[in-house]
């Protein structure tokens, strides 16, 4: 089994999947088809490219495979199609979400390592290319980011990007430990949903000036 | 004629369009006068600045021509000046609308073409040089952008940007080329606005979890 | 006195009174704690990361420094330990938070000083460095950003920036252009929240189309 090529399609399938869930939430806000297809490239690729942007990364993935838009657009725009379905298939977007949370917060570790970043920054760079895309998506439609306010979800790809990258520190085989990494951080994501695991809120309702 | 000096002044224009219908925006959130100058500069030169930034295309225009800045700024307030009068203004700023849409997207290609990018993201960083200051004016005023919701914006500027690029590659005369682009652009997004053309829109009320 | 060392520590001050502030947004969005950490992060370095992606300064900051991003969540965190004693610090807040404005201002025009930048480029990285975090901060919370809507914030930035710039073209002592700047920015900061002085607004209340 070829590592490389395993992340590849894991990644392909995490860039529909975004997309996907991307065109449902367009669908709440009655966007056009325009939007859902624009809404779920910026979702599935938002993430990557800021990474790419803040750590001066060129060109960006999308810019040197176009096809990932195509993919991305092609694959909400086809959710509109599916859409009356969709409700029947709750476990299947909850399941390809985490794989999508896993394989990008992989994918971001790797450039990160790959520019020889250190620690704190290749685990922010995962968090960053797993994360970023949803808040991307839940400000376009208005809504203050679900990331900042429930579930385990950043913690999710911090937890998955520290077992990825110290797993390699210790020379493990790179097939092994991507399967573990999956196995771990989708384990922990599926959990934290079925059990409602929360971080604990910070509510404030004062006025400073 | 020369055709960069026709597209800079039609680059300007849209420019200062661009500022005013943000300053209008502005207004309707009640901003004070350096929130409408700093909404009038992130509307105009937002959209150029973003495809930059994914281009890695340094350094961005207003930071070369600082006075782009007192552009959009100083159109943004001299629409407060004449706000009493813009309702009759109407269809002036739907045209200068347009122009900015076209000239925006046009400017985009150009940029994108003089990097070397394949054609499909030269159609992409001209939908984003055209549209996505628009969408950083929704963001800012708190709005789902306009963008993803209704008329014909973002599929007129991917018309324009391909009518360009085709036509240039047959090796046309580029003066001529610019004239049809701005021709068959405007006519289109105009006729959008008259015929209320509309992408159907996809509606989806359920929550996934 | 050394003014590297000095801006240097009121630079760190204002990091983590940015974060500071940013986590009293998030307790008023009902926020988890890793939303007030994450909100913390992109309120207090936001603004520099913008004018170092727009202006193509790498690498940024906090990626060269992580710890900037303990500093800046571990401010927030904290934050929400001494949540019921804040409305007795009022007075603290305003003025660490004229002391981020001051320090951020300074250190984004020495940022785009050291890059050779343009007088208008100068103030205007000052700007974006003083003030874009907390937009940053404002669209993640679903608000219209205060910037764009009351007191004189920017305006007190884009001022400070001058007096900050125009002394040290004087040839004057560092240290003292520091010193001279801080007291300046202050003042005129805390005298326009004690005053209330605002811009005049701009209000327009019809429809383009």
């Amino acid at each position: 089994m070829q590592s490389a090529l395993m992340l590849q399609g894991m990644f392909l399938l995490a860039l529909a999947a975004e997309a996907m869930t991307a065109a449902l939430a367009a669908g709440r806000r009655r966007m056009d088809w325009v939007g859902v297809a624009l809404l779920g490239c910026v979702t599935a690729l938002g993430g990557g490219s800021l990474r790419d942007v803040l750590l001066g990364h060129h060109p960006l993935s999308w810019v040197e495979q176009p096809w990932y838009l195509g993919l991305a657009g092609g694959a909400a725009l086809a959710t509109i199609a599916i859409a009356r379905f969709v409700h029947h298939l709750r476990l299947v977007f909850l399941f390809l979400d985490a794989v999508g949370l896993v394989a990008f917060t992989i994918a971001g570790c790797n450039v990160a390592m790959e520019m020889n970043q250190s620690f704190a920054i290749i685990i922010v760079a995962g968090m960053i290319t797993g994360c970023a895309g949803g808040v991307m998506r839940d400000v376009l439609c208005n809504d203050v980011p679900l990331l900042f306010r429930s579930e385990l979800y950043a913690s999710v790809s911090v937890v998955t990007g520290c077992i990825y990258v110290l797993a390699l520190g210790q020379g493990l085989n790179h097939d092994l430990v991507i399967l573990a990494t999956f196995a771990a951080g989708m384990t922990l994501r599926l959990l934290a949903i079925r059990n409602n695991w929360e971080m604990p809120k910070f509510i404030y309702t004062k006025k400073l000036h």
